[in-house]
């Protein structure tokens, strides 16, 4: 009897893709995948290096090594080619079927296979080759649903000549698939028939999903083994011409390279790693056929141990025996590369599932009360793509979540800047790692300087001052803020500080109540008192400034209205209007002559002068106000109206004005800086967190030429004597380069309007004042890359502490939207260049959830 | 008559070399080059793509192109091939020499060449080859001396016959030359001919230096174009089994890339350019051979035409006119290239020159009065590689100097591990970008967290807080330290920031004078008064602690003594002995019983009592102490058994003890924490600086769980309220992760002992003694990475502002040596991995030029 029996060969079989549906999910394609199973991506130095007999050999030693575990009763090979071309004469996942088929039958194995090869779609020359002409209109253009399918049973015997049941499976396919033999890119422009990487990555993750978690519905345990292979090289195009290593980074599997064991192959396999860590892959595994050369002598050398080489027998001229010899001799290398692929994979998940116990025990994180933190909270991060986190979700899942807090205000890259900024990051530490900032000059440095100068701080600002973060920004400007006030005033002499009854100089900052510039002292104390600021946070701090109530200005049930803080509105004429016609109406120069700015301006006299006669010696050294909105006391927006009245009156009395662009600066609200908004300037700017496309600290603090000369003299002493190690880093000043340029390109960031130095509304107006109409919602400020929402919540369920939105924050994770509350304001922040699409979704969803949440405390009310 | 003319062919012409000795140059090889002319690397993706092709084109564009300026009479084209396997048969300088006469000879051109082609060194089987077994001892071993030497006039004529003098020269060089066609390090190996990196760049820094600059004796202009063909791909190794890239990277020239226009040349050639830019290289163009697959497409696309790319024909299969048509038709991409080079090296050296300028317009440099900084004093920094700045030096001569201040006291990487670092920034980059931290996890800062609590927090921390840098760091520690206290103090109640009469508390920082925390308010008030802190620096500074004098320890003139403050002297018994016999004896823990112990205790304990007799409101919440050196107050050394008496006082009172070792952590004194040389546990320490080898901004706060627990309960405000945007930004914690290893590790730091957790002293102690020995000096402090020499000076020469020392500095960065005062004290930094060969040779320099500036100034004393 023959060792295994053709049962179906060749066959069409539609009914077994009734589920393929090729939907196209444009708007938000979860990148989702199992971790039950090892899932590996195939990758090689270049073509023709046998990435395919290496999966062939994986399937044999995956399928017929003996032992198999008593919980995983079937085993099941899956073998996924997404991108094929110069089909059908190559179809390398009708080649491994073939292979396993003819290994299997030279072979008297004591377990029975089902193998199986499809191929769902082609490009209409490729679909005619196999279907014959007849079958379809010539010169179709676009894929076609081909549902190629071919299967055999490979009956194995227990040695005594019993079958045994083909309890085990080799599954094969293809998911797209060229007639040409060139290059994916070339071949889909010349058939006519395109595919975008979102559709490619979609039917992936289906075949991942069917094939080893599809089946679940039966209790049975299945041992899966995936291996999805590329084509050509690590950096070839795809059919949309991204490059491959770009097209699969949203997976992020961990990778096989099948290296170059010929002359020059060295290098080759090098560089190709190189490209692959540099986004962000971790390749488990590099193997090569053996030229004699002994590339793995300097392989193994240049990986230090940390990833292993292994060699393959050469592969013989004559090929008689269908390889079979080879595939013997080969068996021990693969099963050796079978096993550290599922050492891997087992290393890996018990890792991510050890990671929230382990940073429970070991972190310390900022403004969190542990106590409240269970394991369970905790989110385990694998990596970013883009503006989407990949995160571990009911332990065995990696999930895609758009992460809406812009990883803390800071994010900005879509996943074609993260990988520029990767390159650039490598380079730079290359190049300069870092050197020391005084007195030297090096390019990145000063290119950053001059783009900021010729941007951000057009018109005013001659000087940079390089720090780490927003905190020590602010610090510097405030001293550069009050030397310079000393100077104006003419209060520059050595005993200044006090009066000649010894009695000291008050030198205070005049702020907005609410505002927030930092946690070191000297930010802390331009902040009015608060939860952040008691005597159990920091001793030290007392709050040294005067601070003003603002007026806020907000999206209320549809229509934007001014709030005036209570003083105000007693003093308050009633003819005033109070709403606005749109949201463009409240920052019209022409409100400057309106009854609201006379009231503005009283206010502001009368808190300064209520100052000066309490204290003689007490002066305003400086103003700071972050423009616009007011980020951490959450999320504010400030009458504009009201900021620029401030700032016309500090100008008038030389009080040095200090912008805290830390967080609205660089498109955070649409504009590179929210200046641009007040139609005013500073004498000193704060820039942080975005500064950088959100991928590493870096501060600058622009300042007038005016503020710098103040700090100019014959001695080192009268020079501002701050500064930090990491002072203008190299890494940081070129993340800054590359992403100031990219935000404000039209070419990288589409949702530019060209010649208008304006974003886009990424959040649908019509959908954001219906949200504003919800009863649950209290008010909505959006604005630029932010829309913020703050939840109707009265008592213990206001204020800063409150978890009372936790709920709906964790249904919304739930729907891959990773939030995070600011008390009852919840926030969705994209980048500059997330598309409109996903931001109408992401907005889509919160409308929904917050919906049902209000249901939901309207019957816990009424139940009550 | 013949176009061209031989006039020297083939022949051995010893005299030409006899500037040529190997001289070894272990020491410090320093890598300058000149920027007069343009010199490119030729890089490839692939062996055989044409290197050598595109270099004779070059030769024949460079040389044959119609006008010249008129400042350059001259023209000299140069080839160096530094590495040649195949050797004789394959020669690519051979090669080009004779392209360069045949495409010569083909044409009737106006200019005579004068062409050669010389090898210098070559393994003994290889010299055999050429010179015949006669003339050689069998097997010998290294390289030998070849002196291969050929030479041709190429006569020109006007286009009238008229015969034009040979100004121009076609210079072609091999540098080593093995006879197996294998990768250069298997040929080294099996012809036992094995050379140095450091050999190699030597030779090929003379070979430039001859070339472009060596005949400036004559006041002749030449205009130069030097081309450097690198053998096989871009990460092929070298003879010593280094990967090309690395091989290179010191001189880090700018490149050309032939790029592969096959099959899966794609992939290769972008992969190739990613291995460069990993590496810090910049490419100036991409240039393929034509195989009729558009591969320029997808290239240009992925370049976004930041870098050219050019094609070139197809190379025709029938050799027989030895390619001359193939030359014409490639003659106008070539000339583009040429071009590209030329004005890609003119924008290059224009930039550099218009650093210093432009940086003293836009920067505003930390801790500098721009006053005194002239752009003369500019330092420009093109690059750093390892421990070592590649400098603009003189106007047209990149220049290497140590980078002897650490790059302000955060360097620690050597060259190989700036590349490791490198590779992970971009995986890092790419794999995470930045993602927020708190409830979150993820591995990078998972895995420090984990090397911090068994490394540096081992044996008393238990929770990792993350910042940015220093200073942020000492302000949570602070903030911690305070909390702790009131709870430790049961003073946790919500009014006991004052008393029943309204009295505020007092908390204070007990710490010593001198010592430096950051320049942020919080961490500037842990400060006694002092430059840094005046009114006009930070109107809000008042000092909030009680500052101890300390005593301090140094060499003074060949022996450790203690000096003690004022206070100490007056009621020190005559008995004690204040001076060491070796550094060592200092940190003795026996020295806790000695009369000096009860000194130091006595002395604290009076400090204490008369603070609390002062003012009963009056706390000291906390101790922070720089362990062992204080580095920005002047590199003092602290006597540990002071540091140490202290610790125990505060514990005995349940005073919480933050050591800040942002300075003194991570090997810079020689072990991984300072603390271990005071042999006492801190409550809270803080880190930043080196742990991340000194590439990137990242700060952590370890605490204990003691710590941790004043912190928790049932409410967030609770909790503390203090954070970054960037806490645990991954490529901080992936930086910190690589470095930690790196330096603890045997196999990549030779400088540490095995299983003693300790360095090798670098700097060699018979030296150092000498140097304090030196009238000039007044003390020295050499520990671990440091060497801080404070040299003599009194009155307006001493202090913080003095620029007393700076001649000594300037003619310092002459010799390499790039230093940077703090007042009078000069010091050399290194990294942990340094090899003591290069800080012998930088303390002996130190050591001539100290000397010479006692000299002079003793010169200058006895003239005035």
């Amino acid at each position: 009897m023959a060792p295994f029996t053709v049962i179906v060969a060749a066959t069409l079989r539609r009914s077994l893709f009734k589920h393929s549906h090729f939907r196209r999910r444009c708007l938000h394609s979860a990148i989702d995948y199992p971790l039950s199973h090892p899932i590996y991506t195939i990758w090689a130095s270049n073509t023709s290096l046998g990435k395919t007999l290496v999966s062939a050999g994986l399937s044999i030693s995956f399928l017929s090594s003996s032992s198999s575990s008593p919980s995983f009763p079937k085993r099941r090979f899956v073998y996924l080619k997404p991108i094929q071309t110069g089909f059908p004469h190559d179809s390398d996942s009708a080649f491994l079927y073939r292979k396993f088929c003819q290994f299997y039958a030279s072979k008297s194995l004591p377990f029975s296979v089902f193998a199986s090869n499809s191929v769902f779609r082609a490009s209409y020359p490729a679909a005619n080759e196999v279907l014959g002409n007849a079958s379809l209109a010539d010169g179709g253009e676009g894929l076609k649903n081909l549902h190629w399918y071919e299967e055999r049973k490979l009956q194995g015997t227990d040695g005594n000549g019993v079958e045994q049941f083909p309890v085990w499976e080799a599954v094969c396919k293809t998911l797209y698939a060229w007639k040409e033999a060139v290059s994916p890119h070339l071949a889909a422009e010349r058939e006519s028939a395109m595919v975008s990487d979102s559709e490619v990555l979609d039917l992936l993750r289906r075949c991942l999903e069917n094939d080893i978690v599809g089946k679940s519905a039966t209790t049975e345990e299945v041992e899966v083994m995936s291996v999805i292979e590329t084509a050509g090289g690590v950096a070839s195009p795809g059919p949309s011409g991204s490059l491959q290593c770009d097209l699969y980074r949203p997976f992020r599997l961990p990778g096989i390279l099948v290296g170059d064991g010929r002359l020059g192959g060295i290098s080759g396999t090098i560089s190709a790693y190189e490209s692959l860590t540099l986004r962000g892959y971790d390749i488990a595994a590099v193997v090569f056929e053996d030229h004699g050369l002994m590339n793995e002598v300097p392989l193994l050398s240049y990986f230090r141990n940390r990833v292993p080489v292994l060699v393959l027998p050469s592969i013989p001229k004559d090929m008689s025996d269908d390889l079979i010899s080879w595939f013997d001799k080969s068996q021990t290398v693969f099963t050796s590369l079978k096993e550290i692929m599922l050492s891997t994979f087992l290393e890996r998940t018990r890792r991510l599932h050890e990671m929230p116990k382990k940073s429970c025990d070991a972190f310390w994180w900022p403004f969190t009360q542990h106590k409240l933190v269970s394991e369970e909270k905790v989110t385990v991060i694998d990596s970013r793509c883009g503006e989407n986190f990949a995160v571990l979700k009911s332990s065995d899942i990696i999930s895609e979540q758009f992460d809406a807090c812009a990883s803390w205000w800071t994010q900005g890259p879509d996943a074609n800047l993260q990988i520029e900024l990767a390159k650039d990051m490598g380079y730079t530490a290359a190049r300069y790692g870092h050197v020391m900032f005084p007195e030297n000059v090096y390019e990145p440095a000063l290119k950053l300087a001059e783009l900021l100068l010729e941007g951000v701080g057009k018109g005013w600002a001659s000087r940079v001052y390089y720090s780490d973060n927003g905190s020590t920004a602010v610090e510097i400007a405030l001293k550069m803020a009050f030397r310079k006030f000393l100077s104006d005033h003419e209060m520059l002499s050595d005993n200044v500080s006090s009066d000649e009854n010894g009695n000291c100089m008050d030198l205070k900052v005049l702020a907005l109540r609410g505002s927030y510039h930092g946690d070191t002292l000297g930010a802390m104390e331009a902040q009015a008192p608060s939860s952040y600021t008691g005597f159990l946070q920091q001793p030290w701090y007392s709050g040294r400034g005067l601070f003003l109530d603002p007026p806020t200005v907000a999206l209320y049930s549809g229509t934007w209205k001014v709030s005036l803080p209570q003083k105000m509105k007693s003093v308050m004429s009633g003819c005033e209007s109070l709403s606005f016609s749109s949201r463009d109406e409240i920052f019209k120069r022409s409100r400057n002559g309106s009854g609201l700015a006379s009231l503005y301006t009283s206010s502001i006299l009368q808190e300064l002068e209520l100052l000066s006669d309490c204290n003689a010696l007490s002066y305003i050294g400086a103003l700071i106000v972050e423009p616009v909105v007011q980020g951490a006391g959450g999320m504010q927006m400030i009458d504009p109206l009201y900021q620029r009245t401030l700032v016309m009156e500090c100008k008038r009395r030389k009080i040095p004005v200090i912008f805290d662009e830390v967080f609205t600066g660089f498109w955070r609200l649409g504009r590179e800086t929210a200046a641009e908004m007040l139609y005013c300037e500073p004498d000193i700017s704060c820039f942080a967190k975005l500064m950088t496309g959100g991928i590493i600290p870096l501060a600058a603090t622009l300042a007038s030429e005016a503020t710098f000369e103040a700090f100019t003299g014959d001695s080192k002493l009268k020079a501002l004597l701050h500064g930090h190690s990491y002072s203008a880093h190299a890494m940081g000043c070129a993340a800054a380069v590359k992403s100031i340029q990219w935000f404000k390109d039209c070419n990288t960031n589409m949702n530019l309007i060209p010649e208008s130095r304006l974003l886009q509304e990424v959040w649908d107006p019509e959908l954001v004042v219906r949200i504003s109409l919800l009863p649950a919602v209290h008010r909505v400020v959006s604005l630029g890359t932010l829309c913020a929402i703050e939840i109707q919540a009265e008592g213990s369920n206001a204020g800063y502490a409150s978890t009372y939105a936790s709920s709906l924050l964790q249904t919304l994770r739930g729907d891959g939207i990773y939030m995070r509350p600011l008390g009852n304001v919840v926030y969705l922040m994209c980048g500059p260049c997330t598309p409109r699409d996903t931001c109408r979704h992401l907005l889509d969803k919160v409308y929904s959830r917050i919906h049902e949440f209000g249901q939901q405390k309207d019957q816990q009310a009424s139940a009550a």
